[in-house]
Formats: structure tokens, C-alpha cells, sequence
């Protein structure tokens, strides 16, 4: 259940004044999400999506309704944000930070194929474009930094073996600086179920809220450690194949991104593995039911650090 | 024909690498319109409308861009303007301003309903709503000024009650001052061509290059004119109580604007009768076959004329 503020139909329509989208014709809460209070809304017509934001504050939710209007307007497939009467993004709605933002059809997919897997890429090469004239600029919330702040939280809770592999993954990954690989706006979590796809064809990409400045090559790392594994837990060749060529298409790989992959796909492994383990160790109430298997990316992770994925060979 | 400057494949795929929309897949002219060069172009699975601007400059369309991506922003149903990488709305493409905008589906109505005029009254008001926060402005290129430069052009051409009809109502209308009239952006130009419908709801306006600041009234006044006309160029009761009755629902009127639709009602059918005038007699080379006869405005304004409209009567 994802609605843990509840907005009734007065109030909604009462809110609404303060847009010039038409009447509200339907209501409705949505299950899906962890973090914010989502309802499908109708009104004149069109179907929006309200979130009522339950953690991200005031303070920082315009860099990412910028991001979305910003990408939105240069062709990505993303959610895009609707303006009040004050020309503003962001509302406030039972006490609560609020916004309403198109509704994007389509559906996630369990297995995508190489022909997605390349949809995926190609679309990701021109968000990193599309990035490139955003103004605003935010640090990685799940960088090198909180990696050295969260790892000593979930150290002494690990087995050892386990312990040991995250301790040497963190020492081994801060060796690198990587100060000439292309960087701008990423997307930070590029799932599968962040991707929406009709008819077979990509139509939308949502939850930007890990959007950050950083390596743009890690975040197709993130996307492939998701999009392009076996039940092995290792990456497909075709699928990864598919999607890196794609975006090499529309964004050329630089010669240090040719260099960093296999790291930049240990780097990927390593964040969500050590972010599920701060889950897994410290569930946070009410949400022990969507903790996700750590031990997952601990085992992507393996898999890389045994079999380096070479870029150039993919090309 | 509407395709002024060809564009062919080649050119617009390059031209396209501009862009962050993915490669090109179709590209196919368009015959409505005529004063630019119109294309459907499908790159990244979506489709676009390129424009080619003929006679618009570089200078006066960041107003009209500006103002689409704005409505748009606001829920108007309007085509948006795509960004190029280099944020900018507007580029050159063999020659001439280019930009590509979002497609909209749906077919204008010939004969609406009267609650095809209610949608069409409430979204004009929420377009009036949205407009109040739009920074730019720019006076109606074919307000007064306009009408006392063009009528001594046509006057001597015209059968002389039609040229004393023409000046006694051009006398009559600058009586009228209208200081205290809501004003803000307008569309201008809200034919029913201009509006599309899908599946009976209204899903889109276009055209919006007669966009201009003036009298808000006077926008509904001439939509009147050309949505709820009976065969008699009379306004048919039904659909223009709808229309306004939807439009009074969002943007209540003041007393100030119930006091000046008739005014308005005429000042519209003048406002068209007389470029339909410029447009006969001084026809533009090639232009022949798109001239319409002036004649039906002329109608209009006499019934104006003789059975002036209360809009309190229609509330």
C-alpha cells in the first residue's frame, strides 16, 4: 500500500483550482512505491500522476521537477511536470509537498531482449544529452562518500567472508579517481521497472529521484547489471551487446569509458549490494515486505571481479 | 501543397543529430497550411511536426515557442516545442527557422455539438488561466491600428454599402475603449480547425501564430463567430450558451465583459471580414485557391448588428 497520505475527491478538486487543467473527473490511489504517495488523477481529459512526496523536502524537489521538465522537453521519455496558476512545479497538498506530472503509458518488462536491451541503451545516451544543458547540479547520495559512511554499519552484522569482499570492494574501488570520464545527469536506478515499454516500444522512464551528477558510463553500468544478467547472475553477452552498442550509436564511448567499464560495472554491483544490505540489516518500519536480497549484487559483484567485461570486445 | 522548402531524408537525419530524440524513421509532408512547410517526422518511436517557417523570422517566433512550451507546461493541449542540445527551441534547416514540436491526434469537428462547445469554452478559459504567468507579450497584429491601415486598401474596391458598412463599423468599434476588460494572451485564431478532437474529447489546439495579448472576451468572441453559427450566420443559442456557460465555470466574467460581448461579437466578424477583404482583392501570388469569401464575416457582423447578444441571458 502506497498511499500513506490519503487525499479525498474535495480535496483534490478544491487543489485543482489552483491549475487550469479542467475539472477533476476520477481519483484514484496507486499500490506501486515505497517512497511517496502516488494517485492517478483525470482531469479535462488527460491522466496525470499526483505524488505527495513523503521524504524528498521542498528544499530539494526542484532539482528533480526541473530535471523531468528539462529532459521532457529535449524528447525523454519521462514523466513530465505540470505548472500551477503561480507557474510553479511544486504545490502543497494535506500538508504534505505535491506535484502532478503527465502519466506515461506502458508497462515494465520481466525479460527484455536484446532489440529492448538496445532501445534501453539508445534512450540513455540521449538522456545523458539531453543532461548536458540542465543548469543544476547535485552530488551522488549513493557515492564513494556514503559507501565509506555505510559499510561500517553493516560490517560487523556480515559474515565474514561476505565482510571481507565488501571491506576489499570499497578499498579497491577508491584507487580509481577517473577524472577524465564523461560525467552529467544520470538517471541512478535505470531497473527494469523504472522503464515502461508499449507495443514493444520504449514510451516511458520514471523515478528520477537518485538522479545525480555522475560518471555518465556508471549509469548504463546500473542499467546493464539489471537488464543484460543471466540466472547465473553473470552478464548475457547478447543483451549487454545490444545495449552498449546502441548507445555508442547516439554517444560515442570515450577511450577512459572503454577502460572503466569493468570497473564502473563492480562500481554499480557494489552500490546497490551495500544499499540492500542497509535495508536488509536495518529495515526501517513497516517495509520489511519490499526488502530486496542483498545477496544478489553480492553475487553480480562476484561475477565481475571473476570475468571482466571488456567494452571494446561488446562494440 | 504546403511544402514550400523540400527536406529530404539525408538532410533532416543529419539535422537531427542536433537533437537528443534517437534516429530518424519517417518523414512524410504535409499538405494543410499556408504559410509554412509542414512535415510529419517519426525519430525514437515518436512523432513530431517540423516546421519550416516562411515567413515568421527569428525574431518574433520565440514568442510563439515560448509561449506553446508554456501552455503546455500547464496543461493546454497544445503542441510542445522539442529542444535541440543546445536548449534552444528554434534552429535553421535548409534556410529557413525550423523547430519540431510534439503531434497531437485527433480531426478538427465540422459541426460540433453544443458539448463540443462547452469543451471548447472551458479549455480556452483554462488557456486564458495559464497565460497570466507567460512574461513575454506582444500587441495584436491585427487589432485597430491594423483595421484604420488596411480599410482604405480595400474601400475603394468594395460596393459602396459594403465599404460604408466597413467604415461606419470601424467609427462605431473605435468608440470603444475597454481599459477595464481581463486581458492577457489570446489564441486569435480559434477556428474550428484549430482544434482537434479524439474520440468526441477535445485533444488539441494549434496554430497559434496569431497569438497576442489583447482582450480575453474578444478571444471567446471569435470563436463564437465560428463555432456556434446556424446556417443564417446567426449565433445559434444553444451551442454559444454552452460555450460560455464553460467558460464562466473557469473563468467567471466581469461585469465589465458582460457589458462588452456584443461589442466584441462585432469586433471579431470585423476583424475577419476585413482580412478576408485584403486577402480578395489583393490576392498573393499562388494563394488564389485558399481565399475565402469575405462575405460570410460581412454576414455576421450584420447579424450582430441587427440582434445584438446578452451574454447574461446565456448564463
Amino acid at each position: 500500500m502506497s498511499v500513506f497520505t490519503r487525499v479525498s475527491r474535495d480535496e483534490l478538486a478544491a487543489w485543482l483550482k489552483s491549475y487550469s487543467l479542467g475539472p477533476l473527473l476520477d481519483l484514484q490511489g496507486i499500490s506501486a512505491g515505497i517512497e511517496n504517495t502516488n494517485y492517478f488523477v483525470t482531469a479535462g481529459h488527460t491522466r496525470y500522476v499526483l505524488t505527495l512526496f513523503e521524504k524528498l523536502t521542498r528544499d530539494e524537489l526542484p532539482f528533480f521537477l526541473g530535471l523531468l521538465d528539462h529532459l521532457a522537453s529535449h524528447g525523454t521519455p519521462c514523466p513530465r511536470p505540470v505548472a500551477n496558476l503561480e507557474n510553479h512545479f511544486l504545490g502543497e497538498l494535506n500538508g504534505k509537498p505535491a506535484c502532478l506530472v503527465s502519466c506515461l503509458e506502458g508497462q515494465p518488462l520481466d525479460q527484455p531482449d536484446p532489440a529492448h536491451c538496445a532501445q534501453m541503451g539508445e534512450m540513455l545516451a540521449d538522456l545523458h544529452l539531453a543532461g548536458r544543458t540542465y543548469p543544476a547540479q547535485i552530488s551522488n547520495p549513493r557515492g564513494p562518500g556514503w559507501w565509506q559512511k555505510t559499510a561500517p554499519q553493516v560490517l560487523p552484522k556480515m559474515p565474514a567472508t561476505e565482510a571481507e569482499l565488501l571491506s576489499q570492494e570499497i578499498a579497491w574501488q577508491s584507487g580509481f579517481r577517473f577524472e577524465d570520464l564523461p560525467r552529467g545527469i544520470i538517471h541512478g536506478d535505470l531497473f527494469r521497472d523504472n522503464v515502461l515499454f508499449k507495443d514493444g516500444a520504449l514510451n516511458g522512464v520514471i523515478d528520477f529521484y537518485y538522479a545525480c551528477n555522475d560518471a555518465l558510463l556508471y549509469d548504463l553500468a546500473i542499467a546493464a547489471n539489471d537488464w543484460c544478467m543471466t540466472e547465473d547472475r553473470a552478464l548475457d553477452r547478447e543483451r549487454v551487446a545490444a545495449m552498449v552498442q546502441a548507445y555508442h550509436l547516439t554517444r560515442p564511448f570515450s577511450a577512459s569509458e572503454l577502460a572503466a567499464w569493468p570497473i564502473m560495472l563492480r562500481a554499480a554491483a557494489l552500490r546497490f549490494w551495500l544499499s540492500r544490505l542497509g535495508d536488509f540489516y536495518f529495515p526501517r518500519p513497516g517495509e520489511l515486505t519490499h526488502a530486496k536480497d542483498p545477496s544478489h549484487f553480492r553475487d553480480i559483484l562476484q561475477q565481475h571481479i571473476a570475468a571482466p567485461s571488456d567494452l571494446r570486445q561488446l562494440l
